[in-house]
């Protein structure tokens, strides 16, 4: 188990009917005008949007306003949004949504405060040192930023997607009601379960051996998410269901499943090219591809992991003869699993082709100056056959 | 799964040697005086008060000391502990050991910053309202005090032993240095493990249903610690043994097992009147006796989370004919399982004859007033059997 620190002050308020009590938790804060940060417009049709406005009303909060947060969040509306609190100077941001609307309020929290453009912090050019305050009313289970240090936006211009952590990055709190859950559709469902799942493996697949406690927890949180996200899928307002997906999600991003280990998210770097290039892949999505092709291609370095993850997360028998079986047996159920939830495993559904794959591969590597870590190193070639492996 | 709010701001440092660094946490946070808390003095013996007042001399930040702790922490030594920083207006106090120091250090932060004494506040009969910060240096894992909301302390005079949960008791930083565990004789790592299984026994133990992640992630932790608490017996020095038992110990009481649950800690309740009534029984020593009683006593109330337990945590076979057989399987292999690692599981064991069961289930009904909650309610004619079984 190696060094690290755990910090995740990020209160939670869980349950049904808590988002009406928003009025009320901002102002236990002593919060008096905030920026209400939100999406396309589908929790004015839902009536979220009132719901959450008229508890604002309520305890005499002030709110400015700005919706049209596209999946993949742009960087022009980053832009936007710091320039409205540098006019509007609000206490915080309230992010209204999933993972886009929270991680574009992250990125508007930190360039309100200074004259640094917002995609200078996204391109690690510039580490932030202040920013707003950011609370959250949940809408899908997926992404864990209501938990997280982490915010990715995409500079639609230059066709990037970047990430970068702070713990300025982690919210004051988020309200987390899974009802609100109920009218997620099929595909939006599966790609959250899956974003869920990744963000576990990405931390469970690492390098470092005895952490036998993160194991456990990772893989007790992988077998609660694969049972509640079947059973979401066939019937949408299973309260359990939604609750456990929507836990899941948080405790899958916050830290937690990682304590103790150097990970090295490859996944997510290979996917970040993919959605930046395409925008109409979904992140979840690009990653239900890549991962099964990225544990075809590295399990052979490390079958101990892997063989671990087969038999304890999905109950595969250990074949003790041949280990590699047992370890790919693990990748394509899960793989199997990714397709029996209506997620995409190849590239040609996500209409693809090896066009652009060295154009990704150089990106991915800032031009071939790095290569991404892994149980060997990813460099252009490795990330190429991977891609290859997609098809 | 009940509605719930999660907050665990507590930071934490863990790994090899970070408690050298504990000046430098300190200072980070801008505190420049604090109160040195901690116990009988085996700090001075090992080293580790030579290292953290080196370290606290390097960042010039001054101290007052009270050494003095005893194992179930005595509300005299609170009183003195409230009076010195009175006097000499500590930051923060600093906690260097295990959990008696810590509850006495919360206690001592709660009466430190008002009239109102000590005892008040652990007999429930005054909320604290202000605290000052609390830092720690763990040397045990057992009681999760560092990342808690709770702090129980003895009146000497009364023989009542009562314990209190306030957000405020909540460490505002915990360094976990797991070496600092080694010299943790056979007992006292019992008493540990004990006490980590128990914190997560007691909140899996409960009436609500619909919980598998919370369920899934408990019987990780403990599956986590019945491996690494006999590892860490055969081998004192085993570094991952004893920093799986630590981070365990944190994960068990930092509310993380019990979220969405209402749970009934009942040992922990009749335990309080064992302890506190005979000061030679140590809190773990109790809860090992007592655990295998009560569930004896309430499993047929409630057959299904006993055979999950029982199967899901020590692989018995499911027996569908005999579920109970099954469920009390379950709760003979746990006793085993306390004996295998020294630790008592009748009350003879600890010098206890029945001589004052009708006195301490008296005194756990608060004088017949009330019965603990559990499978069924427990009076005190209930808690007289359950203490007959531990004969």
């Amino acid at each position: 188990m190696l060094n690290f620190e755990f910090h995740t002050p990020t209160k939670i308020y869980f349950g049904v009917g808590v988002h009406k009590d928003i009025g009320e938790i901002i102002a236990s804060y002593g919060f008096k005008k905030i920026l209400l940060h939100y999406g396309m417009g589908s929790i004015k049709k839902s009536g979220l949007y009132d719901d959450i406005t008229n508890s604002l009303k309520k305890q005499s909060i002030e709110f400015a306003e700005l919706g049209g947060v596209q999946p993949n969040p742009k960087v022009s509306l980053v832009r936007q949004g710091a320039a409205i609190c540098k006019k509007e100077k609000p206490d915080m941001i309230l992010a209204v949504g999933g993972g886009s609307v929270i991680d574009s309020a992250k990125v508007i929290a930190i360039s309100a405060l200074t004259d640094i453009d917002a995609w200078d912090f996204s391109a690690k050019r510039q580490t932030p040192t202040d920013a707003l305050p950011i609370g959250v009313v949940l809408t899908i289970s997926a992404s864990g930023s209501e938990m997280s240090t982490s915010a990715v936006i995409t500079d639609e211009q230059q066709k990037l997607k970047r990430g970068f952590n702070s713990q300025l990055n982690r919210p004051l709190f988020s309200v987390l009601n899974p009802e609100l859950t109920y009218s997620v559709g099929r595909f939006q469902t599966g790609c959250g379960i899956v974003d869920i799942m990744m963000h576990t493996l990405e931390r469970y697949f690492s390098k470092n051996k005895d952490n036998d406690l993160s194991d456990r927890i990772s893989e007790a949180l992988l077998k609660s998410v694969i049972k509640a996200g079947e059973v979401a899928l066939n019937n949408p307002t299973d309260y359990q269901a939604r609750a456990t997906l929507m836990w899941a999600g948080s405790l899958s991003h916050n830290d937690l499943m990682g304590v103790g280990r150097d990970y090295f998210f490859s996944c997510h770097q290979m996917e970040h090219e993919l959605s930046g290039m395409y925008d109409h892949v979904a992140h979840a999505a690009g990653l239900s591809v890549l991962f099964p092709a990225w544990a075809k291609y590295v399990y052979k370095h490390s079958p101990d992991i892997f063989c671990q993850y087969a038999t304890r997360v999905w109950n595969i028998d250990m074949n003790f003869q041949e280990p590699l079986e047992t370890a790919l047996k693990g990748i394509i159920t899960t793989e199997n699993y990714f397709k029996a939830i209506g997620m995409p495993t190849r590239l040609n559904q996500l209409n693809i082709t090896d066009e652009k794959f060295e154009e990704m591969a150089n990106k991915c590597t800032y031009l071939g100056k790095r290569t991404l870590p892994s149980y060997i190193p990813l460099g252009e070639k490795e990330i190429i056959e991977i891609l290859k492996l997609c098809e």
